[in-house]
């Protein structure tokens, strides 16, 4: 079995990181609760939202993301017994391909070179299975597909959902 | 009918530049034609191997390649009647990650971010063609495939082949 893992809000905590960013610069106290159902930047003032959008073409913002708890040790559970790559829409953001690479080789190395993919559309990816946390993704790929939690995407209905890594292990392990 | 398309040696002269770079460092002569059925590095004294196989690695090397004869306009055309993407499998090289993103803005920017691919294994590609110089990924291609001729390859029998973009022109257009 062939297995698809996306990297933000999957393996990679960036939504954590752009509320802490937030919070950070703007002096607030935006918790993940309270944008339940949106983007980080629907959640700020409208004069915030551009420096919000801003974050991801940022050098540095990708390279110390805060790593979403036992994703590291199930997936390299997981990694023993299917074919698993990383599938990161990342060409959006060229800023951040080498900062992921390096993220990867800091706490996902045993996941090799050759089974890591930055792309754009998910859909041309050949496999039996992609955990992913958004639905467009979802949506269009030719396999089983696991939404993962994140705070934008708790109201989203339709789709076999794994709210932590261990209800991942629970299903695939 | 979806396409992929590599870029090293079929969009971009990666194997000319390895040879310019070579005979520049060591005021060498070496022409295309003395490497015909190999790699740059194994046409060079093997004092000067090591330092061939550094190219790649090496930061800048991505970012002026000559553009192969023709393949913009044929790709732009092409682009017009089939879904075209892009497939490098740069992941072996981080520091060519953004190189290669932005050599895409610069020469081939009718090619959206959502249909660029920087990978390592091709097989997990779902499409229809497959145009490539190395043999290994369009083996393992689940679809048609096209050899495009490099120096390296052109000893190797056994697919359809393509000698210049023009030649793809007559193929696919």
């Amino acid at each position: 079995m062939t297995l698809f893992v996306d990297m933000d809000e999957v393996l990679a905590d960036t939504y954590q990181a752009h509320i802490d960013v937030y919070n950070s610069e703007f002096g607030a106290s935006l918790t993940r609760e309270e944008c339940y159902g949106k983007e980080v930047w629907q959640c700020v003032p409208e004069e915030h939202q551009q420096s919000v959008r801003q974050h991801a073409h940022t050098r540095g913002f990708f390279k110390e993301l805060p790593v979403i708890e036992n994703s590291s040790e199930v997936l390299e559970q997981l990694n023993e017994k299917y074919k698993v790559y990383i599938a990161s829409a990342a060409m959006q953001f060229p800023n951040s391909l080498e900062e992921k690479s390096d993220w990867l080789d800091n706490h996902f190395s045993f996941i090799p070179w050759q089974r890591r993919i930055l792309c754009g559309y998910k859909h041309i990816l050949k496999g039996d299975l992609l955990i992913d946390d958004r639905s467009y993704n979802l949506e269009r790929f030719n396999g089983k597909t696991i939404l993962f939690t994140s705070p934008h995407n708790v109201n989203t209905k339709g789709f076999d959902r794994a709210n932590t890594w261990l209800e991942i292990a629970d299903k695939l392990l």
